[in-house]
């Protein structure tokens, strides 16, 4: 797992949910201090910020989202904040890493380097066409299994790179209600490509991509009613990911999923029980999954700017006449492949 | 991992490649003892067979075969013998594990039950349709997380269960020889679903499976010419696997990876070279492959039997033109189905 990885090149973005980011700041400051950081403050949050010294923070509040973007018609509020940090973003790579985790440790009692795997998981290639038994065949003491085709084994860029979370896993509401003292224990040591055409859910925790090149699909697009401030509430990144998933299968492109791990806090199962009452979340993946997996995107989608214009459109024929959220989402679409044309766009 | 497993269930088939089985059952003693067990012996293999005692073993050899079949086409010389016993077996599941394999240790130091697992792995549904980040959502301190629809998360029956290899891997002979010193000592503790429409290379050192649902494909169709004794010499556990592979996935049944893992030994290196200067396998794949993964069956295939007479037909037609052995790979599958329907398909 050695590999280079330049100051430059990597913006760390984290979307401030709850004010105060001291003990989130200083249990990261090993693996974050010698990166740039873009804090968005959830616009809906009054306090002010509590970040400690030592570390190259810019923080973005709602004038500046305001200020930057005027009327738009995407929401930026709770988890969405975020991609904010995405669009005024100049570097090649982000990682975004939820403010109620904080570093894990492998079963060795080592803590976990999430920049550094994330990296490794960007920078070595993907392979989506063929299954590797042994999981990620670049990683140190692996390779590719008998059976393995010689023409496969130099892989594809790998665009995304999703982790994953120790303790409160990332459920939904009424599997938090349900299991409510269910702890996820299992360190999986492992980092595997998702196959082509095989659709997964991406958390948006603890993730990282090539801003570079998936920019235009990092957005927050689907929102459902009376969404709340909880990663149980949302689907704005598993939309966004089931997005990033059909893209990269079109063009070519890697994902992964496995390491690293996060260390989530503790949910609060009775909150849980607030937002199921309400939860449109329930149904909503039930038509949303069949959607992408039927999905094909045309041959002339040669760039993800022109994969994602093409996927709104289908959006908002095929879907936005069941329920009028997914009608909201292909606007979100649109609007952002215009916010990230202005604003976006621009490389270091 | 709790789990009732009838004896009267399950079989396990062992191929005899060697003559002295005395340390591998001595091994297995404590997971193999309370079953029945088929062993069948390499035909071109002269010495007699050196078996403890304890065991309920029945063992058959070159007569049985020929006495049972006659003039057949299909080839059980090598790692191919042991597909007699799935013939001759009457079980509802078979495992078989390669005789140069012992049981694993887990990284709690704890020997691992094989047999157990494998039956875990068939007897609890598979999630072919939506990859979950967690793995196995029916693992126990496990679930499906956010975003997995609710309507998929009953799951399918799980018909093929393949387990993976500590110290030696299962490489081929090129990768054997390059990495002659490397050994596989990364355990990930974890099983997961072969995603629907991912093709996969299938080991058969560490395997079980439904054998009354998916016996009529499990059969040894491809082999490469100047084929030798060991496991990198050989294709036939690949291609058996993109079979069952193409066949579960149009069925709609599940095929799982991961757990358990066995303890292989060491390979050869020297004699790895030997078999590299002619072996055919460096370019196979890059054919098979391709074929398989634009395979699509007929709707009107519904069973494991009509599906594998549809594909032998396919290879026939599309893959026999570039070699020959294809052509015979379509004469085993035919010849297969015939042997199944005498042989094979009473059950107990």
């Amino acid at each position: 797992m050695s590999l280079e990885v330049q100051d430059s090149e990597v913006d760390i973005v984290i979307a401030a949910l709850q004010p105060n980011l001291t003990s989130f700041f200083q249990a990261w400051q090993p693996f974050f201090s010698r990166f740039d950081i873009i804090v968005v403050k959830d616009p809906e949050l009054a306090a002010d910020l509590q970040i400690p010294s030592g570390f190259n923070v810019k923080v973005y509040t709602k004038s500046d989202i305001d200020g930057l973007l005027g009327a738009t018609s995407i929401n930026f509020s709770g988890h969405s904040c975020r991609y904010f940090g995405y669009l005024v973003s100049r570097k090649k790579y982000v990682i975004s890493i939820d403010d109620n985790c904080l570093p894990a440790k492998d079963p060795a009692g080592m803590t976990v380097d999430a920049v550094t795997q994330h990296m490794v998981n960007l920078k070595t290639p993907a392979t989506p066409f063929f299954f590797n038994t042994l999981y990620d065949p670049y990683r140190k003491g692996a390779d590719f299994v008998r059976g393995y085709p010689f023409s496969l084994r130099e892989g594809v860029e790998c665009m995304l790179s999703c982790g994953l979370w120790l303790h409160n896993a990332d459920y939904d509401p009424m599997t938090h209600v349900v299991k409510r003292n269910q702890r996820n224990t299992n360190y999986v040591d492992a980092v595997m490509t998702v196959p082509l055409g095989a659709m997964f859910p991406v958390s948006g925790i603890n993730v990282a991509f090539n801003r570079e090149v998936l920019g235009p699909v990092m957005f927050p697009g689907l929102r459902i009613r009376k969404e709340g401030k909880h990663r149980w509430d949302t689907l704005e990144d598993i939309w966004n990911g089931l997005c990033a998933k059909v893209i990269c299968d079109s063009l070519g492109y890697g994902v992964k999923t496995g390491l690293p791990y996060v260390m989530r806090s503790d949910a609060e199962a009775g909150k849980a029980l607030e937002s199921l009452k309400e939860w449109e979340g329930v149904k909503v993946m039930d038509d949303v999954l069949p959607f992408f997996e039927s999905l094909k995107l045309s041959r002339t989608a040669v760039t993800v700017d022109d994969c994602i214009k093409e996927l709104a459109g289908i959006v908002r024929q095929k879907l936005a006449p069941k329920n009028a959220i997914f009608s909201k989402a292909a606007d979100a679409m649109e609007e952002w492949t215009k916010l990230w044309k202005s604003h976006g766009a621009q490389n270091a």
